[in-house]
């Protein structure tokens, strides 16, 4: 019985019973630490890595343990199907490649073909059908019947929470101290999982869960019960916990074990996917790095004494969002500035401008010259400015410049 | 006395001896495997991930053992002191600061922001020198003197050299099958120090250098002895391997024991740092991703039973050039597009050639509609395109499609 909630169906023993079935299947990751990082935030950090798990995510956990348990109940017909448009594929596809099951992946007609491409790599059947996930999900189950496949379901399954939380319980062994955990919040299998590895080891431990700020179904659940409705056309980079309707039985552990729930914007996840880039030179999705995102926005009520694990849940990305997110996160910590300069359209007017740069040590990135648009008047001209900068003072430097020498600058970042 | 060499001092126990007086101040970085990687080598490959050591680079091990054994031999003066402008000028600030001693780095003026920055936060005092690393190196010889400190060589020391080697000894436990290296080539205190701990204990093992293309002494020096001259102006985005003078110990162990030297340009760098952050989602610098380039381009001669380790020695790398090596490598390796299409300037015009883009499944990056260049006719016009595409065959059916309609286009990303 579970010590937290007579009503949940998990205890310590089932989560480490679990987390033997699952044995080495799945990567122990690395709980990272970081000076500079655990500087930022005020108290010691540590990002459990799980961006570098088989597969660039967690997913491989919970879809290990359902695999093998479907098996040895008899129950995997012709093999397994699943409906997702990301990581819960791979871990599927993943799963049974290593269980020698046929798979069947569903995805909306959308999906990146990198996705697409990796679950064929893993062995997989893919089938694309509709334009969202909802209308995948009705062919999965269609297709599950017709074919008797066994359907997994990404997170509202006690044994795919029991697979997940085998992440906290290697997370408490490295870091015995822990006193706050953050983890990204969609479905809510990856945070029912490992708040009760947690609670159920140390109930003192506050677990904080993080939603994207446009996509937050679980905003006030933890206040009222309420669960808020996502507009259909609700849009984060943090697509991995994209989800509108949180599970029946996830929302339950939730209620039991889950302290906080706070929200991220896109800006700041931008931004925290190019800080853990350069911390641990690794990449984390949207999804993967909102706990990351939480911290460095002072969201989580640290006290002196607390020990922070934050989950990077994962890193399945690609790569040209990368480079946009670089970018974004470049231009919202200050280190990329883009500006449009009204000049004369005189000789040696476009060389002044780009004097005052090179002598701040600006690196330009792009320069353009215009000339005839409606807004600047005859006679002048705008110069489009984008160039690496070192921090917002930095620029600052550079407007004051231009505004002594009475040129009008429009910021074209301005959020 | 080394097997292999009379000449060397260094034999195993030597290694093993100063991989013990390192212990766990390094971090035993993963040797990950990669089966869609393997597959396209078409034998298993091993990329042992130095990119993820402490610093982001293999130097600490050197600098560690260098500088324990300086204290134990009562040798440090009053600090440290070394000249770079990366990895190293890291590793011995880390390494400096884990034994409590003053350390100083100088580095030339154009050292990256972030770099400095790095150095300073690890405790180091930076000077700033000179325009070339030459020139920083001489100021650091003058303060060594002046202030009685000892200076640390990057590579051309017998300790460095067997500090590094502690990273082949990882790397033979970790695949004892190993049959081929591959091993960025610099300055050489890596490759001397990872093949003397392979071939001591296997001398069958085939260990390979892998240099950049525009500096590359050592181009001929297995065939002839003879050290390229590099112009000084020559230019490589694989910086951290950009020595022209090689040290003289590491040129003896590589006559010794190195077995072929390939060179890869930058356009193969770039690729494989984009293979490298989509296969294991981490970030390898320039110079650290040099052997994963050798391999993706066929340089290595392999035979159906090897089994290849590939050192990625490093990560360091400054976020914009992520993202603008993240661009290149798309582009090189056919996922993005840029080109200029010639249409007639009359309206509907632009809708139908992005219908095609669209019909095509291509993502639209960046259009620009421009007029009035003297190479386009009066009466027509000319659009830039840039598009994420699937592979060249998937730009070849678009310019298919225009060349159909009798559009003139200019790729503008032909190498």
């Amino acid at each position: 019985m579970n010590a937290l909630s007579p009503e949940l169906p998990l205890d310590l023993a089932a989560l480490r019973r679990a987390r033997g079935e699952i044995g080495d299947a799945v990567v122990r990751t690395t709980q990272w630490t970081d000076d500079t990082l655990s500087r930022r935030v005020g108290v010691p950090v540590g990002l459990k890595l799980e961006n570098l798990q088989r597969t660039g995510s967690f997913k491989i956990r919970g879809a290990t343990l359902k695999i093998r348990r479907l098996i040895e109940a008899g129950a995997v017909g012709h093999g397994v199907i699943a409906a997702s448009a990301g990581n819960h594929a791979q871990g599927v596809a993943w799963a049974a490649g290593l269980a020698g099951l046929p798979c069947t992946v569903v995805m909306p007609r959308g999906a990146p073909l990198t996705k697409i491409d990796a679950c064929r790599s893993l062995g997989a059947r893919v089938e694309l059908e509709g334009d969202s996930l909802e209308q995948a999900a009705a062919r999965a189950r269609d297709l599950a019947s017709s074919e008797g496949l066994a359907l997994l379901h990404p997170y509202d399954d006690w044994d795919v929470i029991a697979g997940q939380a085998s992440c906290g319980l290697e997370m408490l062994e490295d870091a015995p101290d822990t006193t706050v955990a953050v983890v990204p919040l969609g479905g809510g299998g990856l945070i029912s999982g490992v708040a009760l590895a947690l609670k159920l080891q140390n109930p003192a431990i506050r677990v904080v869960g993080v939603q994207s700020e446009a996509v937050a179904p679980y905003r006030r659940f933890l206040e009222d019960g309420s669960i808020e409705e996502v507009p259909s056309a609700a849009h984060t980079i943090a697509d991995g916990i994209r989800v509108k309707r949180p599970g029946k039985l996830t929302r339950r552990v939730i209620a039991a074990c889950v302290d906080r729930i706070v929200t991220v914007d896109d800006n700041a996840i931008a931004e925290a996917m190019v800080l853990l880039l350069e911390r641990t030179r690794t990449i984390g999705e949207g999804a993967g790095v909102v706990g990351l995102a939480a911290l460095m926005q002072g969201k989580l009520r640290l006290a002196a004494g607390d020990r922070v694990a934050c989950v990077i849940s994962g890193g399945n990305v690609d790569m040209s969002l990368v480079g946009r997110s670089i970018d974004y996160g470049l231009a919202s910590s200050g280190r990329l500035m883009s500006i449009a300069v009204t000049i004369a359209d005189a000789p040696g007017q476009l060389l002044r401008a780009i004097r005052e740069v090179a002598a701040l040590g600006m690196n330009i990135r792009h320069v353009e010259h215009r000339r005839g648009e409606l807004h600047v008047p005859v006679g002048m001209t705008e110069v489009i400015l984008q160039a690496e900068t070192r921090d917002f003072e930095h620029q600052r430097e550079l407007l004051r410049c231009f505004a002594e020498q009475g040129l009008r600058v429009r910021n074209l970042l301005a959020l």
